[in-house]
């Protein structure tokens, strides 16, 4: 994907839904000359606001669209900003389920110009059936009480700690803002339901034995919406190692009142269970807490409480580091 | 879709995958004039062998693909067959992943003769993301321990029964047996997996109180291809029963033996504590046992024994019928 970007954020004023915004600012700052923005009520990245012309000038390529709204729908009121993007000479870039290829004025006028339009949430097509069958390499899946807590980030935050130990480790993208950061992976949500484990077999393949997969996660068994999907990619990667994600303090789903999260014990358990259908060693090795907005100490003695009560490593990514976490892991190392 | 069918067998001498053709020559007899098979080793559906001219002069229409095989794909040893077809006038049908539409060959050919190509595993395009809304109506979903297990005849014997006395109930069709048979329904193998869950509201809407459902099952929760789908299938449909299909003294996954099955005790309590994350009052309230093979003392003894350990009816939709199960769900009725 021709780099660097333009962050479009629309009229979004919901953070968690320019979660892919914020994950390619984060981890691909250099890729990212600002953001686009309706007004500053809107998410703001950190980054510089520009108009199109004004990322033009910076150098962009190409305007990646940085939400991750349900359903993954392309609202009408953003063709107009595409269709003017195009004609400045930029590249679209999407992670939504709907495609910029199938809308036939953003398609027409890409082909004329001969700018590329990038749908990373089209999967490819040689995605096999799951199969079950035992392999080789180390496997460690994030799973989460909901969706947007963590589980990208901290694979991700593993990974680059991993490497920096000289660690033989790969983190493995199934989401679009992973796919992304990482200019590979499945975007598992996306592909026909038969083949969610298959998938997850094809991104994290057999590998050596002191290989390390870190596969990114995705929705939660908790979720009325997603769990399908959580069940077949917890299935297919067949990991050895889980580690839980969960935000402070959440109680219920996001935009699901009336479902609740159970105590961790039970979340746990249940992952566990899940997972040892394909891997009778699976277990939960680790607790990554988001605990943004939270006061240093409190969030601390969350941390604290956590690990006590479930001895387990517990860290937040972003606020405590995961050496922590990769201390515990390098104990399971060959 | 133009009825009389010819069912095409093919190669295949495996029943279990022949089970789309079967599924259609026990549903619908009227629509179906022979099978088409390569030679008598292959499965025999008890229907008239035919060439493509006898079946064209028995009056069929249309040539049914009735094999479901793993992965779903078209060999293309099959190809010769299906253009033979057209020539001679036939309308195609599949409900394989891979679609007749993909296969130049055969879009020309049905076009240049005005004839049709359907591919009724390709899902429509405007199925919601999954709510977990609580909705009216009662809702009724087989599951089981494996893939093809009863699942859909279970239910197909149940409308059949509950019609006969009056009820008010519609049969579901999740698969793409079930579709042929019912002429609509969702192939919720073939959804984007975000959508799993929102395909199952779909098919099972809300309704008056006194409607059943009777959602068509589809793989299975210890299948360790196929779990995910089941699980988002379970979640969407928020059945308030449960009928599990097992088949008599299967102990493992077919086609994985390292796979067992658990004690059914087990297996109902893992269905019934996923089905309740969306409707706490979900419950196993039967179970419907393959007993094709056994001799009949063996197979209900088999069957009292279940009944007796598990305090729930039990009940081969073949060997013994579903009026059993009826009564009991009739005593559920508003």
């Amino acid at each position: 994907m021709d780099a660097p970007y333009l962050l479009f954020i629309g009229n979004e004023t919901d953070a968690l839904d320019a979660k892919t915004a914020s994950g390619v600012a984060y981890w691909r700052p250099n890729d990212c000359v600002g953001q686009l923005r309706s007004d500053n009520k809107c998410v703001d990245l950190g980054v510089p606001d520009m108009s199109l012309a004004d990322g033009k000038k910076a150098g962009a390529k190409t305007l990646l669209i940085g939400i991750a709204n349900e359903g993954g729908f392309i609202p009408d009121s953003w063709i107009p900003v595409f269709i003017e993007a195009l004609e400045q000479g930029y590249n679209l870039a999407s992670g939504l389920h709907a495609r910029l290829h199938d809308i036939p004025a953003l398609k027409i006028l890409a082909d004329e110009k001969s700018l590329k339009l990038y749908d990373v949430r089209t999967p490819q097509n040689d995605i096999p059936i799951g199969t079950g069958i035992p392999r080789s390499g180390k496997r460690l899946l994030t799973v989460g009480t909901d969706c947007a807590v963590g589980k990208m980030f901290t694979v991700l935050a593993l990974e680059k700690e991993m490497k920096q130990r000289g660690l033989n480790a790969d983190f493995r993208a199934t989401g679009q803002t992973g796919i992304f950061i990482a200019g590979k992976g499945v975007p598992i949500d996306a592909v026909v339901s038969d083949f969610i484990a298959g998938a997850a077999e094809y991104i994290s393949p057999a590998a050596d034995d002191d290989h390390w997969d870190l596969i990114e996660g995705q929705g939660s068994l908790y979720h009325p919406s997603y769990a399908g999907v959580t069940l077949g990619l917890v299935h297919g990667s067949q990991p050895d190692n889980l580690i839980l994600c969960h935000r402070m303090g959440q109680t219920t789903i996001a935009g699901h009142p009336d479902y609740a999260i159970p105590p961790l014990e039970d979340v746990i358990k249940t992952y566990e269970a899940a997972a040892q259908l394909t891997n009778k060693n699976a277990r939960v090795v680790g607790i990554s807490l988001v605990t943004k907005g939270a006061q240093a100490e409190a969030a601390l003695a969350e941390i604290q409480a956590y690990e006590d009560r479930y001895s387990l490593p517990c860290f937040d990514p972003v606020r405590t580091g995961v050496s922590k976490m990769v201390d515990y892991l390098e104990t399971f190392s060959a």
